[in-house]
């Protein structure tokens, strides 16, 4: 394999012209849209217009006339669609955490009324923080304990004193994917409820939520969604448990003027929207669900292509090429492969365990125009959105970090740790 | 009084300049900034620098070399000199209802332990409708009985059962105001927490929180401090109350990872961060943050002209004209003032009530460019922003009311009612 090797792969993709969408700084190789996705070229004239004009001349009219008020709708039948799931299934608003705090308390409620000797929450030890914290938040408050275990012990976990079995999907760290459906029939032959975090999974790996039966769902919307910095996060709930919601009339516990079945009444009584609408809180930031639109289009525009299996077939090859050609070129530099190696278990991404030195060859790598990130202790992590990452960038991107190696440039003191954010 | 007059006072008000920082659709007289504020000039060029360059160029390393961290606190501190507040004090994120259903589930919290026996919360029964959605959503979580008054009720519904006294400043239907210093005196004396949401006071009417000795406080971005539709919110609490949770390592319900002391640590534990840093829950949006900057800087920039003191005085004439010109020109159709007369009991608008009509009569004189808003059922809702409204629109914005009501215009078709969003 060679680099004119690469450059022959980018010739014959199909999805190469998908690239032309973002704004990528020149001399840049950006390696971290599972951290934050690139800058959709389209967001900068569409949030200019949704402030200028939509806001600046629209004003208050614009909840109407721009039809701000169906924002979260909007935008989240277009997420609906690269994660299996049906208009009007999925709102787009408020945070991750926010939106598992709500579909955590709401498979918490379920499960007292239907299976009250089941006070345990399972989850991963190494999932992403967040979702730890938001769960022992909400065990402490329903009762429950919360479990953590390693990956190969959630079978094992799931027991008859389980109520819910909460997982992301593609961990942040290593990579390493569940197997959504048949992690989702085994919990719920074990008589528990699932809820799937699918921050590094959306827009990155095809997911399929009606299929695999999944309970509740949450994600991202700045990741491989290309939404921008702090974007709304997203939120599903099978259509089963919504329909539940509906007639027994049970609330969300964050239980907002927009998600009132007729918020413009201004009532003084609660009464829940239809569905997953009751699941958007207070009002939300139209600029900021502005610029998400833009990049879930990006990704929807890969549909004409062959979509979300098109975009994980690339981005299997550009993070197998990755793989190879860090262990044939930067060999004897330990750097020990921590993702899986089987494309079938693994995400759009390719972490790699380093003794000692990794914040700063990342930060050597940066100052290069690399642009992948550090997690301590002590792995380097690279991310591949196959919508503007391209094979020669692959090739560089190794080429660079094996010079960074070999010349222990990472070993100035410029390059190491200065700040808390990483 | 004529409109030569209102445009002598135009002439001689020290704060007319403040109106240049405004971008104002021409032949539109805005009186809705109660609602919705208007577009800071300076936010189309910052966005699209946030955008742009920090998102675009920047990438990933803006959240350090663009100063993204430290957004939160950076616009909180802002924030915190509009109402009495201290740096430190201050975060502005996520929405207001999130917000409440923060410091409520604090307050809660802190009472079950001081006086277990104390088990209502107390509000208005015309509160904003979310704070009492959100009220009652905690109310059943807690075992707490949320008890709703009229407003001259408070002082008496305030007893030795009630743990929480949950009140907006300025209500925002009437406009009428809560003396915050005497109301939270007299709460505290009987025993209870006060928790202040400022939506309809913040950038409208002074605040003194420290001198108040509030417990908690909440509140808009999006009404007077034109932070743009949906812009994040803010979040107070005493510094005793800061101080009680970190001496007690105490959480806030909505524990997400950037309310962590160590975020980029990524533990398993949480652990919360210092004082208020604790109620920044999930990733904020960025750009919806800038904005709201853009948005307080504008209110800021009243400070060398005598800041919320001068402010408010500006305010109070411009609502005392404008009820003093619709009592004698549009007399005879209708229209009964719900607003305190006397400005010491009122915020920074005029409602009216009239029988039938009201969403009609709104929709002509949008339809003539001046700009308020209808709140069902029956009130005409006028907001006076002393920022950018001058005399002389409140002149127009009468003789405009005055004529839809004598052309009966409003009866029209086309001006009745056809949206669930007003």
């Amino acid at each position: 394999m060679t680099r004119d090797d690469c450059a022959g792969l980018d010739a014959g993709d199909v999805l190469a012209p998908l690239r032309e969408q973002f704004d990528i700084p020149a001399g840049t190789i950006y390696l971290d849209g599972n951290s934050l996705g690139v800058l959709p070229r389209a967001a900068v004239d569409r949030v200019r217009q949704v402030v200028a004009e939509e806001w600046g001349q629209g004003l208050i009219q614009s909840w109407n006339d721009a039809g701000w008020i169906e924002q979260p709708q909007r935008v989240g039948d277009k997420i609906a669609r690269l994660i299996g799931a049906s208009p009007g299934e999925v709102v787009a608003a408020d945070s991750t955490s926010l939106n598992l705090y709500k579909v955590l308390s709401v498979a918490l409620t379920l499960m007292k009324a239907d299976a009250p000797e089941r006070r345990v929450i399972v989850s991963e030890r190494d999932n992403f923080p967040t979702d730890l914290y938001i769960a022992e938040s909400l065990a402490r408050q329903h009762g429950f304990e919360l479990k953590l275990v390693a990956a190969d012990e959630i079978a094992q976990a799931v027991d008859s004193s389980v109520a819910v079995l909460m997982l992301t999907q593609v961990n942040y760290r290593t990579g390493r994917m569940h197997a959504m459906a048949e992690v989702t029939a085994a919990a719920h032959a074990a008589g528990a409820l699932v809820i799937w975090d699918l921050c590094h999974s959306v827009g990155a790996v095809p997911v399929d939520l009606a299929a695999s039966d999944a309970d509740f769902a949450i994600g991202c919307g700045y990741k491989y969604l290309n939404g921008g910095p702090g974007a709304p996060a997203f939120l599903w709930l099978h259509p089963r448990h919504a329909a539940r919601m509906d007639r027994e009339q049970l609330w969300q516990p964050l239980a907002g003027w927009l998600g009132h079945a007729a918020p413009f009444a201004f009532t003084t009584d609660y009464r829940p929207a239809a569905g997953v609408a009751r699941f958007v809180c207070g009002t939300p930031s139209i600029i900021a669900l502005a610029a998400l639109e833009c990049g879930v289009d990006t990704v929807l525009a890969a549909e004409p292509f062959g979509g979300m299996q098109a975009l994980r077939r690339k981005s299997i090859a550009l993070t197998d090429l990755f793989i190879e050609l860090v262990e044939q070129r930067c060999a004897g530099h330990g750097l020990e492969l921590q993702s899986p190696r089987d494309p079938a278990l693994r995400g759009s991404q390719a972490s790699f365990l380093r003794g000692d030195g990794g914040y700063a060859i990342v930060q050597a790598l940066i100052a290069r125009g690399v642009i992948g990130d550090f997690r301590a202790p002590g792995l380097l992590r690279f991310g591949f959105t196959p919508l503007y990452v391209r094979f020669v960038d692959v090739w560089d991107a190794v080429e660079q970090l094996r010079q960074v190696l070999e010349s222990a440039e990472w070993q100035q003191p410029r390059f190491q740790k200065t700040s808390a954010v990483t």
